[in-house]
């Protein structure tokens, strides 16, 4: 343990750990924090006050937008800010689904989107949000029922063709695809399924939640949300940018910014804009060294005994890597690295906090426990990546070993 | 403008500037900013997950609720965050009123009540959110109307005798009422209401956004929804406490936390207990002292001819003044005094970026137009109080001869 990480003002972790769990809630770039600091004294006041202090906070806010829409390859006024990630998707779901309620509003979905987006989309086609699968009723004037999820296949990437079909089908209001999942990594069609909703005249959100950072924006889509906290910004807001020319019905109060009513923390949103401008300034560079660093996880895990490399072995994102391993409990696996120094995720990224097996995994028909995931920071070094590579092997035979398993 | 206010590091003013717009968004309390930087260098990861770092946030996490709950008479698992006090009302709408449905889902509100909750009991009932009005239908299965939003009297507070009726109404899922105003200050007769709710098991939300951190938590709730960036704490979280023997029916995906899907950030919720903390240990000296202040302000300004200085005289927060000027739009007088060097509210305080009258205002039936409001934050000094004072007329007399009105 004399290998210790170099040091980070935004981050403070007992000397010799490996932060190995930078997917969906990364540490502050240490600019995002600079920006904070500065913004919390020019930006505290309402912006949306007449005064001379709303109006400077008016003003950063329009900063972080502009800052943000450069990155996304989107105008100013088409990018806004929300309460978070998983506001910007429900919001984006239920509105432009509700633009076109009289031609239904059903919402096509890919089998691995994030829980917020499968769940929104059940809310605005009627279905009930507690039950199983998207309803996409077709709204409730009728219409043909819609299909439900896409199916994926084994390393997650949704069916192109079948969410074309999809697509046209009566009643479809809106399309959800996102860009890169998570969880496993693998990047999605979304340039095929945008031309294909286009031609149906169907907008794609596009759900970027995991990729915006980490390598190039996509230009394929119709609204677009983005996660800070993902890219080295703050938690507490998010991003939601939305073509000028795609029709949505504010959710909200009339009198209030239909994406975020209350309104949003400027200081959060100008860190959230300069994180993003930083991490996009090497994230060429970033991209390719995490990229050969995730690669060489991939292959050396593949070696241990009965375990699943999971996801796609080429579209992928660069800093993501899942396993699963059989005769082994995820949580058990989690805990057993954590003892010896690395934090990792396991299961569902997206709902550690459930022992239910991850909707994801399950959609790809791979194995659902013993799943770990590992997501690189910027900051991550390949002696970390080999000091993780030279504990795994012994922490899996050891979980093995307890479950009783260790004779497999 | 030699009086130059006290340095304070968590706000930057132009030398001399007087801030009198600290009401719903107030500058950060220093020890919340300390607070926000400690927690963001020991609690930057997802608390929801196994591994150490993990682990170290939900403490920080915890540690928060628990204070939180001490300032409001909670136990700690009452208490909720969420990403902020905008969600915070449409959750607890939602929800309780979701969990009532099969005997209706009518929501009782007041008329004064924030645009967020009347837009909440709107969609709750099952009237169309763009309709005017609190449908208050009764649900889907055809009980009595409830009745529309209660009304108040001249002084803005609710008729509880007629809330009390309300409540006893079929179909009545949630009664909703504020504690305090805070375009006005009036107090609301919380207690009475509770009461009538309870006989009629009905349970009651009560929005205490603009109350906590300034007068004594009220206990008569069972929903609660209180606003850190009011009391000092930072923008992007709120507080929703949920007594344990109301029933609510969670509104998000099954596997994430029903209050805030997606979680919150663990420095903004670290930095809003510290500051609601902070403010609670000198609350009552800060209430007696703002009373004051705001006494003299109410009395001086009634010597400004064609004035209606708007509230409750005696019940009412300790912090906030309110006037309606006959013959002045409130718009211009906010520049002019703005351009003096003293930045006040206008119009509705929740809404002012719009350029609608104050539902607030007009429910009471005073001036909605020549509004402007007062909120006096813990640094405001005497002194600035005096220098508005001095400033007023003269910017009052100055708009209504810039509207010809001068010689009125």
């Amino acid at each position: 343990m004399s290998h210790a990480t170099p040091a980070d003002p935004a981050r403070s972790t007992t000397p010799g750990r490996v932060y190995l769990d930078n997917g969906g809630r990364a540490p502050w770039h240490p600019l995002a924090r600079q920006a904070f600091e500065q913004s919390l004294a020019d930006g505290w006041a309402d912006p949306r006050r007449l005064h001379a202090e709303g109006r400077r906070a008016a003003r950063l806010l329009d900063a972080a937008r502009e800052a943000i829409a450069a990155v996304l390859g989107a105008r100013t006024q088409e990018v806004h800010l929300t309460p978070g990630h998983t506001a910007s998707l429900h919001a984006a779901v239920a509105s432009a689904a509700a633009a076109r309620r009289r031609a239904g509003s059903a919402v096509v979905v890919g089998a691995v989107e994030r829980a917020a987006v499968l769940h929104a989309a059940r809310l605005a086609g009627g279905g009930s949000a507690g039950a199983g699968g998207v309803a996409g009723t077709g709204g409730s004037d009728g219409t043909a029922e819609a299909p439900g999820p896409v199916p994926v296949d084994r390393f997650g990437r949704v069916d192109a063709e079948a969410m074309a079909v999809a697509v046209r089908a009566p009643g479809v209001a809106l399309a959800a695809l996102q860009h890169a999942n998570g969880e496993v990594g693998t990047l999605q069609p979304v340039g095929a399924v945008h031309d294909a909703a286009r031609a149906a005249g169907v907008p794609l959100l596009v759900d970027a939640g995991a990729s915006v950072g980490h390598v190039a924006v996509p230009d394929a889509w119709d609204l677009l949300a983005a996660d800070p906290a993902d890219w080295g910004g703050p938690a507490g807001i998010g991003v939601l940018a939305v073509r000028q020319r795609v029709r949505t019905v504010p959710v909200g109060p009339e009198d209030e910014d239909p994406w975020a009513p209350g309104g949003v923390s400027v200081p959060l949103a100008f860190a959230a804009a300069v994180a993003l401008q930083a991490v996009e300034s090497d994230r060429v560079a970033q991209e390719a060294r995490r990229r050969a660093l995730v690669e060489r996880v991939r292959a050396e895990v593949a070696r241990i005994p009965d375990v699943e490399v999971v996801g796609d072995p080429d579209g992928r994102l660069p800093h993501v890597a899942t396993f699963s391993f059989l005769y082994v409990d995820g949580e058990a696996l989690v805990t057993e690295l954590d003892r010896h120094g690395f934090a990792v995720g396991s299961g569902s990224a997206c709902t550690a906090s459930t022992l239910e097996p991850s909707h994801v995994l399950a959609a790809m028909g791979v194995l659902t426990h013993g799943n770990v995931r590992i997501a690189l920071d910027r900051s991550t070094t390949a002696d970390e990546v080999e000091r993780f590579l030279a504990v795994l092997p012994g922490a899996v035979a050891r979980v093995r070993e307890m479950l009783g398993v260790g004779g497999l």
